[in-house]
């Protein structure tokens, strides 16, 4: 199965990963992986520190209880990252004829310690899927976790090119996208990209615990979006960061910088303000400077499929709160022959109404709300 | 029109606002409610210092320009936040029979420059509409854009209550939810659930502007999501911040706190590993209180209908990113007579899949679990 022609899911298409396939650690990740592969008939050995989380997984068809005698062919190590090390250098050992991975957030502090143990590093191969989910343990994975995500897949000096293609090979077969990056590199774009955005909605999020409920009542989807990932496990990111903290500290600390020059542009507004003057020219300008370099930084995200961010024609749509309209809606933008790129369910709050954003091809807009007025809709 | 039975927008229901309504600013607010209040019957007067934005929202519906002549009952300032004072001073000498008020996001600057101008303060009213687009100007404009919106009111002492009860009335036209507050109440909400999160968005995001490709292509749903108002206007953002500082820099300074605290446990993190000692007890208590401070805040954000946030069953499923397939999972959905609560289409980067996480009142998603899997989709 090849990333290209994967479309529905990895029990469909044939998978070359070669078995018995060790997962140690069946929360979210682990179970996920468990079932994709065993849902593809590749054998799957579990094990767990908690054997009811093992059962759990096994119940949840991720594969079978490890038995004592089983000899793996490949270890796929899915747990905290602060105890990896350990659990990779023990396989290493105990199967010595295995390809060993783990599926960790931080990989230079692995590979360290995986060193350090003296684990045969000739078989190891760090990776990191870019999956996962606010909600954690067995119950909350699926074997369609990793479809279409990025997977970092990363070799060390001494890695056998056999054992890199067995990790590229399983990232493929559970329908992810392997991204070759040495464990530095790797290390620095996520604390970019996922470590430091957790750390800012934790703070922002944190910042709500003693405000006045009518604050709250303010709140909208702004908010919303911003803090989703503040909800993300304390026992879980205390881990990940701790591990990364090499490569977070500086972007926490560039952060930093940028946050201090705002507030003393804010403070020389309040200033200014109290002396009678307005705002001075250089207040102003930090402040818009912060904002800019935030929309050119945005601005570089990929889109949703993983090219550069496409814009879209958008069509709002008045949609009933009631059950069937949002069906008819996208009924009859399916009957145009209108393929939907985004669709973003807007409640208002308070009040059964919502709002439907139907994001169409750039073009496709027009010709859309068209149809759809000319269908009975009311669009706005 | 009130709040409760307002369910398919402003033109529908009987509008009890007394015209003629002058809107001064037709951008994206005022363009939107010159549409809802012309669309409703409204006699709208527009005004804008570009002659083409107010010609442009007169084109787009939302009512005519202003005559020299004429004699608004209600003036609304939609102006950006620096201007907004001078505005109202002066709408409150030209009309002396009518109330004003104006939409500005930050209220206590406002009051204190109408008091300073001279204006009568007996008839104006401040307030402020929880709702807005990272688009702005008129052509972003729709009549339902306050539908089922907390929009804060804001008396002052001299207030008379036949101007307040005018632009309560106004609200509740438009189809919002008024909120009524102080002005340095809202000062400070507003600098929690709005201001705040906008510069932490932005710092976030500026930190990807030189960050290398491959880091950017590791992004998910969560930097996505984090960093989605961003993209804010910077022009817009530093008139609402430095308007608000005073609000606004206790907060960051709070947060700087914050930062400051993760920053040095995480730097002890890395001299512990540097040492050979693990990071220390100290250290992981702090990164995880300030996960776990996180998680409380996110906590007390209102759900979609303005309750306390409702758990869900969710309920993902397999979507071939094609037309009408959305369409007809939905139809499939509105079949089964279960009415969506929310839904999330996740595509996959790269590929053309998507999962449609569906949810339902908590209960429900084992039934439509069955009826769509006996209709063929294949649920994960």
């Amino acid at each position: 199965m090849s990333g290209d022609t994967a479309s529905s899911g990895p029990a469909t298409y044939p998978t070359a990963t070669a078995g018995p396939v060790l997962v140690i650690g069946t929360g979210l990740l682990g179970a996920s992986i468990g079932m994709a592969l065993h849902g593809a008939g590749v054998e799957v050995l579990l094990d767990d520190a908690s054997r009811m989380t093992a059962r759990l997984a096994q119940d949840l068809g991720a594969g079978r209880l490890r038995a004592p005698d089983d000899v793996p062919a490949l270890v796929v190590v899915a747990a905290p990252p602060d105890i990896t090390a350990d659990l990779v250098a023990g396989a290493l050992e105990r199967y010595p004829d295995a390809v060993v991975t783990d599926v960790a957030s931080v990989k230079e502090n692995v590979l360290h310690g995986v060193r350090l143990l003296g684990g045969d590093l000739a078989r190891y191969v760090g990776s990191h899927p870019m999956a996962g989910s606010e909600r954690s343990g067995p119950t909350a994975a699926r074997p369609d976790l990793f479809t279409g995500r990025p997977w970092v897949v990363v070799a060390n000096e001494a890695t056998r090119p056999d054992a890199v293609l067995a990790v590229r090979t399983l990232v493929t077969d559970l329908g992810a996208v392997p991204v070759q990056l040495d464990a530095a590199a790797h290390d620095r774009a996520v604390a970019l990209v996922s470590h430091v955005p957790q750390v800012a909605a934790s703070l922002v999020a944190a910042r709500l615990r003693d405000a006045p409920d009518v604050a709250l009542e303010l709140a909208g989807q702004g908010l919303r979006d911003t803090t989703r990932i503040a909800a993300g496990d304390p026992r879980l990111w205390t881990g990940i960061l701790s591990e990364n903290a090499a490569a977070v500290v500086p972007v926490l600390e560039a952060l930093r910088g940028d946050l201090d020059r705002v507030i003393a542009a804010l403070s020389q507004a309040v200033a200014d303000e109290a002396s009678g003057r307005g705002a001075g020219q250089g207040v102003l300008g930090t402040i818009a400077g912060a904002i800019a370099a935030g929309n050119a930084g945005v601005a570089r995200i990929p889109g949703k499929h993983g090219g550069a961010r496409t814009e879209y024609d958008v069509v709002t749509v008045v949609v009933p709160d009631q059950p069937g309209e949002l069906a008819r809606l996208l009924g009859d933008i399916g009957g145009a022959e209108i393929n939907l790129e985004d669709l973003v369910i807007d409640h208002a709050p308070r009040q059964r109404v919502g709002l439907a954003a139907v994001s169409v091809l750039r073009g496709v807009g027009a010709a859309l709300e068209a149809a759809l007025t000319a269908r009975g809709w009311r669009v706005v």
